[in-house]
């Protein structure tokens, strides 16, 4: 993939099979554009100094924080902002676009087997 | 609109029927995420410190670069570096997504009757 290409979203999750692995689509100034199939219930984790954006593209997301779930359906989204505790879970297979700082760790403050550092570019 | 409410696109877009006029509908990070309603020509413009990331959710973008074209479909995005000179065109109606720093003019480089400065938050 070139810098200067579209990307179009359909083809690049038809890319990859992992779950809970990020993919880097994209670059915007101090931001990543990831994608990311997930299944399943992941961690409890959060993000000190960075926001981050779930953008729902195809299933459905729950997203766990500590007083409330927020359901996100195909054209919806939610930034979770920095500081807040949350717990993405998908019953069904979901595909998710995020935006969220270079530096940001999948797992944020929590490092552990589900923490991926390297991420693949796609 | 809280910032602690997700957003639906579909029904956000609804909420507004100015062309060329973007919308806040969030904020991540150093970044806001905006909607506008696009149709006809809008002018050659450039960020010179601003990548600006353009996501179609409905309708049909062609984004003129000074050497090529790209063609936008709905689930399609591409980001226009820093520096690249850019004119969105739509020939009917079509929603667009973006993503930049809160910074950035919509009119980049330009500023004329086109260029919105104080953005509605919906």
């Amino acid at each position: 993939m070139s810098a200067m290409d579209k990307t179009n979203l359909a083809a690049a999750f038809a890319r990859f099979s992992d779950f809970w692995s990020p993919k880097i689509v994209g670059e915007v100034n101090d931001a990543y554009v990831k994608l990311a199939k997930l299944k399943g219930a992941f961690i409890w984790h959060k993000h000190e100094q960075e926001d981050e954006l779930f953008l729902v593209v195809k299933g459905h997301l729950r997203l766990r924080l500590r007083d409330r779930d927020i359901e996100l359906d195909p054209g919806e989204f939610f930034i979770v902002p920095r500081g807040v505790e949350h717990r993405p879970v998908a019953d069904e297979e979901c595909h998710v676009l995020f935006l969220e700082p270079k530096t940001t760790l999948n797992t944020g403050n929590v490092v552990n087997e589900r923490t991926v550092a390297d991420l693949e570019r796609i």
